[in-house]
């Protein structure tokens, strides 16, 4: 399992980009385990990958299309119904926030990591897959925008 | 634009690994610039991050279902007609195998790059949107397996 130091900067940053770039507020579930081959399903997602000096990563956040709408319509001020290009390029801006956020935050603690060009990631009910024999977990989030998910996998 | 030098790698490797491990022959065409905002799509996609002292970036490769059921099928000597969590486990084996030997090449030159760990994307035509405002391009590539495309973003 990853320490809880390492994934509490992830969902902390989530919490607060979503709040302070959206009014959107969100609470973690449970963190679960995720599987070799378990695949993290979403409407639009963005995925980083992370390297260091004794691992390497890749983490995402998936949204289904409702709750997605909701995120981009709370950063925008305005109601917006349907995802046009700019509005899924909010999804690698706010994938950059929340892994920028936390990064820095793990940095200061001494982990040397650096993050790749985030992806953002289109496609009813697409489904990612990390490849990694490492740990990985996924926290799911709830709120009144509705479910959204998080995943970290590491190497090692 | 990125140096032919950085790019040509990438394409060797693709060469290489399609004809050794699933004895695919495939042809790349021409490089096409890829523009900010602007999406790979596919069925089934490998995606992995790049980290350097110098730059990050992002390099996908992307299938449509049909070419990559042959590729798959090239690789196990049996036919394969539907995608299976085994299978597309194998989309994440070819991104590792194709990307680790553009990264040795590259590394030899002294580009020092590090890979995180790759994520397959797998989802009826879904896009891929690296989030670089840095050069971009796109290879497509023909064969008798039918069309892929690779991927390879930078953030300067």
């Amino acid at each position: 399992m990853i320490d809880a130091n390492f994934i509490n900067p992830f969902l902390s940053a989530t919490l607060n980009v979503l709040k302070i770039q959206a009014n959107i507020i969100a609470e973690p579930g449970k963190l679960l385990r995720k599987n070799p081959g378990e695949s993290l399903r979403g409407d639009v997602s963005g995925v980083v990958g992370i390297t260091s000096n004794t691992f390497n990563g890749s983490v995402a956040i998936s949204f289904p299309e409702a709750t997605f709408l909701k995120v981009i319509s709370g950063m925008l001020g305005e109601e917006v119904h349907e995802l046009t290009p700019d509005i899924i390029d909010g999804a690698g801006e706010i994938t950059n926030m929340i892994f920028g956020q936390a990064k820095i935050v793990l940095n200061d603690r001494g982990h040397g990591i650096q993050m790749a060009l985030p992806q953002v990631v289109t496609g009813k009910d697409h489904s990612l897959m990390a490849l990694s024999k490492g740990p990985a977990v996924v926290v799911p989030f709830t709120g009144p925008a509705g479910e959204f998910t998080v995943e970290i996998s590491l190497s090692e």
